[in-house]
């Protein structure tokens, strides 16, 4: 739309106001630059937002979607613009859905072990809104006290607890979309088991916007587990601390979490958060089981052996709610103290088969050391999930060049490793241009095929994954 | 194809030969009959198979594939023919793919948590395969001891484990597809957690072979629980019954099974099977828990006391691994008692919001009595998921007859309480005329556009779903 006259715009403004009323839409460039960015903090000049709108209940929407289907004006749903692939840039212009105002939990019914809701609503504020029933609403992106649903659900994002508990995708039974053209959907029912027709439901969860416009989830809910216990236990290679996971779960333990950072996170986190991390060792394993409180001791002691008896060099246990969110802060510090390595820090998300994640981690050093990047290197291992988080100033041009060959070479190697480009990330437009050597060609080509059908005329969020 | 020449017949018989090899076709009359049948014993003599093929790989699958689209010839996907709602009859004849040969389970990989196999795996094979390393593969479908993979894909299959556990559509992460053209493709990978793309696996499970044909599957395993328990617990009330489910849920209790057993399915179960069964009782709860062994007491206890306190007017509880038996084959033997009473007996399979669930069990009585239908309730309380099973004699018209009008009060009941046709049973074609009812009319259409894009000749399962 960046080409559009300006009389052209006004028109289009001008309809629109018809529809949400004047407070509902902005059009000044400051505004529309600032919900055009994501956490990825790529912006260029020329993709950005005409108009941001936000909607206040779905018949808006709708009304939205069929006045720009019918004057070709691109749309981008965005929630709470934490992706980290680029998928809420708008990256030909036209309107930016924001769902601010769409942001009602409507009911949580503990008997059926559901809950309903608006795009809008914050991941945190929903788990919450769970646990006053007892109830537990498993994913956990980590930036959940910030990042919303509508996002959560369209990149299917995941968080620690995958492992155990399954992401986003495992929880929407019943989806409300609007199509490009305006038609509304119910994808799904309040039944948790249902098999009458096809799964529609799941063909928009992990969708990025790009074939519909999702206003209203039903999501499944589960009862909450009493207790948790944590441990940080850490290794001097990382064969033993692969192995370690494998043996916990030989013995049929399936941790809560079992996060993975690398040498690099422990002496980066230490170093902006001193907690008396070990920053001499290769690998820690942190580890949490969840469930009764009487179930939680006999599994605690087993992994405690099994570390020991792979080498582990050093375990911290916890003994009190204290201690355990001593070693949460740790690991959830992680991050942040990436970012205080350079002016910015751009996460990858790789996932192997798990009897490849030694050769993963390895070849990420290897490729990083080799592109001199700074790299912390945190992970979910029980999912074989990858995340390097590297840091680097995207203002300096060979930094930039060098971070795009290591991706490229990351990329590579995970689909060498029988891999894949995203396990809770998401494709955006930041992969995007790998999607062709990831995919099945027939199966892309069949992703092409459903895309055009839904959106022929490509106004939802183009650009996108391929 | 009822009405080709016999020339035309013989010519595709030649040409079908020169893909499988001759041991692999059948196409007398007897043999197209018997692969012409499904559990539901409804078979019309001008649906019966041409020709029946069992092929030996997914080349041929992909030739034959070819050969009957260039040819409009109908193909129906079969597995063990244990389909409940007629999703593997072919109604417009043709070809009947039978994936006996193809059976094999190609791997077991332990640390990846995954198995790859054929269609043609028995369920209680891959469960078998799975234990072996300690793993589980929780579906559980009741006739897992004959149904197959591939129809248990094709169905998304559940069984009294869905409630913890989930149905077949959790565990299936990559497909081996073929298209009506014949194009094959691989809709997913082997990472468990994976946003690469939108999710094409999950529009091929349930799908009932309408958009491909399955040939390989990947399927995610999960660490096999270490002990169980079992008690079966009786009511006077299905308030009590309901309300029992409810309150161990909200004690934070996740029973591996709640399975409920109506007051005419005891009474049936004991007078075909005594076992000392209480036949005066309005329904039974069994009730399973899973996990670690020093897990399981305190739920036990707990469970027992939360029956006592819903008014349970006899409680039989199993100490020892072959009172646990005792209880489990009285629920497996329920099914079989049914259909005792009459020449056939026909399952269905509605689902409802759970606190619905007393109103749904009371309905089917009454629809029942007033068509004077010998019905046994069974059901997983968990899920919300009831199965009627009615015992009848398909040779009389006038049971017949009421059989139909009291399915479609049973459909209607079950919509009118924000429920669905089907919960792991499948629509088939024996619920398809009423799809239009059960389903928003703009997610039909998408549905169909879907068939359309995929099938354009409609040969894959014609007149299935909708």
């Amino acid at each position: 739309m960046a080409e559009l006259t300006e009389a052209k715009k006004n028109t289009h403004i001008k309809k629109l106001e018809n529809i949400t009323g004047k407070d509902n839409i902005l059009y000044d460039y400051d505004s529309c630059y600032a919900y055009s960015t994501d956490s990825t903090n790529i912006i260029k000049d020329n993709e950005i937002a005409d108009i941001v709108i936000f909607p206040e209940n779905t018949e808006q929407v709708s009304k939205i979607m069929k006045y720009a289907n019918e004057n070709n004006i691109p749309v981008t749903a965005r929630a709470a613009g934490t992706s980290v692939c680029g998928a809420c840039l708008p990256k030909k212009g036209g309107i930016v859905l924001d769902f601010a105002k769409m942001n009602k939990i409507i009911e949580v019914n503990k008997d059926n072990l559901i809950c309903i809701a608006e795009p809008g609503v914050v991941i945190e504020d929903l788990k919450k809104a769970a646990e006053k029933y007892n109830l537990f609403y498993p994913p956990d992106p980590s930036n959940l006290k910030v990042s919303m649903l509508g996002g959560s659900i369209g990149l299917s994002s995941g968080g620690p607890h995958t492992f155990k508990y399954g992401s986003t995708k495992d929880y929407i039974i019943d989806l409300e979309v609007v199509l490009a053209d305006g038609t509304i959907l119910h994808t799904g029912s309040s039944c948790s088991k249902d098999v009458t027709g096809y799964n529609m439901t799941q063909l928009f969860v992990g969708s990025e916007g790009t074939l519909g416009i999702i206003t209203r989830a039903t999501i499944r809910l589960i009862p909450k587990p009493e207790d948790t216990r944590v441990l940080l236990a850490y290794f001097d290679t990382l064969e033993d601390t692969a192995k370690t996971a494998n043996d916990i779960i030989s013995n049929l333990i399936t941790p809560s979490v079992i996060d993975l950072l690398d040498k690099n996170t422990l002496a980066t986190t230490e170093s902006f958060y001193p907690s008396g991390l070990l920053t001499d060792k290769t690998a820690a394993l942190l580890i949490e089981i969840d469930g009764f409180k009487s179930t939680l001791d006999n599994q605690y002691e087993k992994i405690i052996e099994i570390c020991k008896n792979n080498n582990s060099s050093y375990i911290q246990t916890a003994k009190t709610k204290e201690e355990e969110e001593k070693i949460w802060i740790t690991r959830r510090s992680s991050f942040g103290a990436t970012a205080k390595l350079a002016p910015n820090v751009l996460t990858e998300d790789v996932v192997v088969p798990r009897d490849n994640i030694v050769t993963l981690v390895k070849g990420i050093w290897n490729i990083c050391s080799k592109y001199n990047l700074k790299t912390c290197i945190m992970g979910h291992i029980g999912d074989g999930n990858i995340h390097p988080n590297i840091a680097l100033d995207l203002r300096n041009t060979e930094e930039r060049k060098n971070f795009e060959k290591a991706k490229a070479e990351l990329f590579e190697l995970a689909l060498s490793l029988n891999g894949r480009l995203s396990g809770e990330h998401g494709i955006g437009c930041e992969k995007s241009y790998f999607i062709n050597k990831a995919l099945d060609p027939n199966n892309l080509k069949l992703m092409k095929q459903i895309k055009n059908m839904l959106d022929p005329k490509n106004i939802l969020n183009p650009e996108k994954i391929f």
